[in-house]
């Protein structure tokens, strides 16, 4: 296995293009469509909200029927709260897509983050469709590198990230070299008024559609569900995945070896983008990991880990490199899981070393000036061993800075 | 009923006195004395943290027995993650200020507030306990007006608070005047490796000990468990309630017409407490007071008000004095409850008014800048209601800002 960032246009097939439609920004693109040569199978995994953009309503329905050709991204206007206009909005998009790079609009998802409850200007909307139809023909006469539009689009759907988020993996299957590619953007729901995290993933491996939608589902609860920035769920939070079969695999039908290189490249590509996203929450200086160990179940550890780096004051410390282990052990004691804190072992870890805090519940003789160099890289591991099992779980989150209430606070005034 | 700030001695037969014992901070009085002339049946709530400080440990087999008479607090270390020791440290506390007040060292509580994981120095301790019993005979000896023993302990329990809070309630009980009164401090775990929410309550209403830990716990449910500053449940969280009886009214000893009287006024007193807490968290300008009505049941309001205030997105919006009812409408549809956001309403109100933001789900045309003028007060409630039901519940939380990331990043560094 291979790890790249050769984005959402690494596998076979899958061709990408961006345009500056806009919708909400200007001087910068903010639309962006990903096609494949080929028909997909496609699965997506979507907000748990009960507020749920009209987007997220609508690909729920495409990725049941189970197969898609497009995707069509805007990063200007969320289409949230915009009720029967909001899905009228998809629909339309979904109607002129399918007719501009001719195929079915039923094959065409769709995804939009930014401002909640302003409805999208369908004008702009249709216009930057042709725009980017347009220059995908483009692309394709000029011979281009089908990277480079894979690129551009990881830029396009940004709002506040500082910058493109983007991975491939590389595996065999089936005998068969495979590819499998994406981005994303955001990390919760990080901006004023801004939803969202949006991952595409694609691949040229040939899989059935519901073992597809299984592997994306296992692996978005033990990744993109383990991050946290601010503890806000987006109302448009949406993985999507398309695999088109060019790969020549195959096609993987049975949980059998080729199911499993399948979705250890897929958890592989997943877990990179998570953590890039931690680490670019906003306002954030670092990504802090937290691995909870000996617990006596998974779901135990992931409650535990999940609840320190969701934590203010968890938070508030790591951005002041502070080895605070008793707002670490505080958070892990209200996280609603049982456990014994006599039994707790601590430790920090970073590329400038490792310290351990805590030992059998008991704080150590540690070092201070240590552990806050430690604490001052840009990587931070924190471990907690409950020694009660086997189990073990990961989360990831990134420190509360001043510049995070600055974004979110001096919005509008 | 009659509300006032006389606080934790404004009851019949209670007493108070602080001093500078120096456990932590120098300069001022970090060590608090409560009696009472008489024993009393004493109740308690404590925190859900399943890393409990050890004077929580200690006061649950207390408040089990059912009385007390007097409560020993210091301000400077929370004797919590301090293992056996800290058990030790709790009942050597007892035993001295049972033999300086000669009273039998069952009937003292303790009750400690500070950094997490340091132990507490005993020969501080007791010569704080001396130093207290002593101001104490002198106050009774100058017929001293008990309610200024009371502020000063109010003083002395403080920790990151911006200032004291106190309450007391007159009420009508079996034909006799009673009075309930009370001091608390903090707010969740509001301070760099502080703990703490401690409330102490006290009154002379005669009433069984049994029913007295009802009210309290039924109480607590409604007031103290629905404010939060940093949804960081402290190790040390109590609410303790002392009932001497000296009041006279007829020991209350079944829900009849004076037990309702005797919970009216403790839901006062904490409801008054509680709004202090929210106020004053740390960093915080503004309390948001979060009222959700027309639920099908009291739990789903409870739920989505808790939600609301608890969401980051929110109290940043609240500190930018930001009309942002999406992250509201978001934060309600992430709660775990099941609603149906095309019904609901959602408003703002403020001394300087009022603003109705959404009908049946859609965003009004309303006034930004009317709504900017009604955020900026230092009281706002929001009024989401379901249109499901007639059940409601209130939440009280503040907004999020840089003072927040400042007090609790810049510690240590």
């Amino acid at each position: 296995m291979k790890l790249t960032k050769d984005g959402v246009t690494a596998a076979k097939g899958f061709w990408a293009a961006s345009t500056a439609a806009g919708i909400k920004y200007t001087g910068r693109d903010d639309m962006a469509l990903i096609v494949s040569d080929v028909p997909c199978r496609a699965a997506g995994v979507f907000t748990r909200n009960v507020v749920k953009a009209a987007p997220v309503v609508y690909d729920q329905r495409v990725t049941a029927a189970g197969s898609a050709s497009a995707v069509v991204v805007n990063s200007g206007i969320a289409n949230a709260c915009t009720g029967v206009n909001g899905l009228m909005a998809c629909e339309a998009t979904a109607e002129k897509a399918g007719a501009a790079l001719g195929i079915d609009p039923a094959q065409v998802l769709v995804a939009s983050t930014g401002v909640i409850g302003l409805p999208l200007n369908m004008d702009k909307v249709k216009a930057g469709i042709d725009q980017l139809v347009q220059g995908l023909a483009q692309e394709k006469k000029q011979g281009a590198d089908r990277l480079e539009g894979g690129h551009q689009a990881a830029k396009a759907i940004m709002t506040t990230d500082t910058h493109p988020k983007e991975v491939s993996v590389e595996f065999e299957v089936g005998g068969k070299k495979a590819v499998l590619g994406g981005m994303c953007k955001g990390s919760g729901m990080i901006h004023p008024n801004l939803g969202t995290m949006l991952c595409f993933l694609t691949t040229d491996a040939a899989i059935d559609q519901k073992l597809l939608q299984q592997a994306l589902f296992d692996t978005v609860q033990e990744t993109f569900n383990m991050v946290s920035v601010d503890r806000d769920t987006s109302t448009n939070d949406s993985v999507l995945l398309l695999a088109n079969g060019l790969a020549g695999n195959p096609v993987i039908t049975e949980k059998n070896q080729d199911y499993k290189a399948f979705e250890e490249a897929l958890h592989t590509a997943a877990l990179t983008l998570c953590k890039m996203i931690a680490g670019d929450g906003e306002g954030a200086t670092a990504l802090l990991q937290m691995d909870v160990v000996g617990a006596k179940t998974h779901d135990q550890a992931k409650v535990i880990a999940k609840s320190v780096i969701t934590s203010n004051l968890v938070k508030t410390a790591i951005a002041g490199h502070d080895a605070n282990w008793g707002r670490i052990i505080c958070a892990m004691g209200y996280s609603g899981e049982d456990f014994d804190p006599s039994l707790v072992d601590l430790s920090f870890e970073s590329k400038a070393g490792k310290v351990q805090i805590m030992e059998n519940g008991t704080v150590l003789n540690y070092s201070e000036e240590e552990a806050t160099k430690i604490l001052s890289e840009q990587e931070i591991i924190c471990t907690a061993d409950l020694h009660l099992g086997n189990e073990k779980a990961t989360a990831w989150g990134c420190d509360l800075t001043k510049q995070y209430v600055a974004i979110n606070a001096d919005y509008r005034s």
